[in-house]
């Protein structure tokens, strides 16, 4: 087990060795903290690896200069000069929140950008502010479109954060597909099967290997098949990768650069890097902010109230089980696969510091 | 078979006789035929009795008074005084439009409406002034969270509409669930099971009885189930209902007025009738508006050109499907099913106008 200090300052060492500087290396270690200590390790330490190898086949940006390229009164495109995601993400949801507390909402599109974490943390940082926040991305494209075998997607999340008043805020953060990709590598780590429904062969048949997609291979969208509503999940994905990347002129759909060093950079491009699009909207552009927090209050009792199906404690509310988690880790330590340590630690002596495995 | 214009010629005449000023009686019957005309037969003739019998109930303002309660320069909300949920909207739309035009972008959350026909309609309103629309709206609750047997949210869809050049636009239009309400009253009236995944009964338990909302049963999220991520359905539902309720001051969740008169009116309250939301985003806001065009036409056509699993001809665009629906009802005319037509008769007979079952 590992604190969350620990990890913190070895993850701030890691990115500065690499070139970061020591503020922009406070801003990714705090989203990749915020993954770990909310349980989704998918997103947290794992992903350390995957940003050293890109960094050390170059195709990481390590003094970006992350600008506003074109804006209106409450919209902006950010060009995050290939930077770590984190980086041009928390910056571009700042310009959204700024504009917002001046007109109302701020709405933002990201490109030449690169894999930003979880979507929650930049959606959550508009609570502080009383205002909603909404945090998506394009990501390397895994997932295929319904009634196709070409993965052309990401798994492109959506998160959603809207302040409460006595009760802790909701906090909606998802892929738009059965399962999140980091998921797959975490069951492939373990030695697992997957459920089916998560993913399909080369050729469309429904798979239970995780690692499938190296095989030429594709995840399925959230619906899981066309019956269940697998189309919905493809528009949910289509509209994230057209809002990241069309209106901010990144690389869409099956263009997007991999998140990985061990896939190659495609030769043709359609636009510049990831692409994220980020919004903030004051709840007092609606409601007075203290009846919109009291209203907000009682939808989540409403829902917390709840009849729930025999042998489940409670119906939860977005972003409970990630508070549930989080009180768990605080008190018992962030828990590291030992592959993935091991990883952690042969990039620090590559580095010339220090990792402890445990 | 009926033709477009005779049953747009009928709609209008059936809301005039109920009341309605003709210029709302227009706008009403264009989102009527708009389902029709995309085959969405759900939402299209098949509710006119509902509106009819909310109507006979006194549960509908034939004369609102529709005006904006509460604003800023680029948000408002809509308060729709009782009225045809389509008149609210198409007006709540045009507003967030309006604010657009001047400052990016325009968001409305509408309250004290009712059921406002087809999601698409409206997103699809921002196409012509070359923006991207977005439509939500919460719903009679009928739906599960994840894990509850308590039907506490409406099917609540997401509409989104996306400019193309010489393509057509792109338009995802689509329930929170597997499938749509609608679609199950569809099934009833065919007599026809609908597959596992659909809905539960009071006890939770799977079932194919697409009337088993009438016994206490309920509809599940996108997903389906857990292990296929219906916690995300759940979300998605959730945040709808959220931006459409809690944002506009409309009743949330289990609190939404039935939009069948069937169901009695719910004593308790938390907010005034249904509620929506509605967003327009200037795509020039982000992109010159040719540029953003042209890559758009790009994204549709990488898409066109995904790989079909075996056995299926292409891979579709959102908005493909209605579209191909469009083409083959404006040559063959409105199919409306004998049930839908014979009440159709009694409705006109009672207003006395005609309707003549074909």
């Amino acid at each position: 087990m590992y604190t969350e200090k620990y990890l913190f300052n070895f993850t701030c060492k890691v990115f500065m060795k690499m070139g970061c500087p020591e503020t922009d290396a406070v801003m990714i270690a705090k989203v990749f903290m915020a993954a770990e200590m909310r349980g989704l390790s998918s997103h947290g330490m794992i992903r350390i690896k995957d940003y050293y190898q890109l960094w050390k086949s170059g195709r990481i940006n390590v003094k970006p200069n992350v600008a506003v390229v074109h804006e209106t009164p409450c919209t902006a495109v950010v060009d995050g000069d290939g930077s770590v995601g984190m980086v041009a993400a928390t910056r571009s949801m700042e310009i959204a929140m700024q504009k917002a507390a001046k007109l109302g909402t701020g709405w933002v599109s990201t490109r030449n950008s690169n894999h930003y974490g979880i979507a929650g943390y930049y959606a959550m940082m508009a609570l502080q502010k009383d205002m909603i926040g909404i945090s998506m991305t394009n990501a390397n494209p895994l997932v295929a479109p319904t009634f196709s075998v070409s993965p052309m997607l990401g798994t492109n999340p959506i998160a959603v954060a809207i302040p409460a008043g006595k009760h802790e805020p909701f906090v909606a953060d998802f892929a738009t597909t059965p399962i999140a990709r980091g998921k797959l590598a975490v069951a492939e780590k373990k030695g697992e099967k997957v459920p089916y429904g998560y993913v399909q062969d080369r050729e469309g048949v429904p798979s239970d290997n995780p690692a499938i997609l190296k095989e030429g291979g594709s995840m399925l969208t959230l619906g899981g098949d066309y019956e269940h509503g697998s189309h919905k999940g493809y528009c949910l994905s289509a509209v994230v990768d057209i809002l990241s990347a069309v209106c901010s002129g990144a690389n869409f759909g099956p263009f997007v650069p991999p998140s990985v060093a061990y896939l190659p950079v495609r030769k043709e491009k359609v636009g510049e890097g990831t692409g994220h699009f980020f919004g903030a909207m004051r709840i007092d552009a609606f409601q007075k902010a203290d009846v919109f927090k009291a209203k907000m209050d009682e939808w989540i009792q409403t829902f917390r109230n709840a009849h729930p199906v025999h042998g489940i404690e409670k119906v939860l509310i977005p972003g409970d089980l990630e508070r549930e988690k989080e009180q768990k880790i605080r008190k018992e330590g962030i828990s590291v696969l030992p592959a993935i340590a091991n990883d952690l630690e042969q990039i620090a002596l590559d580095l010339g510091i220090d990792f402890s495995v445990q």
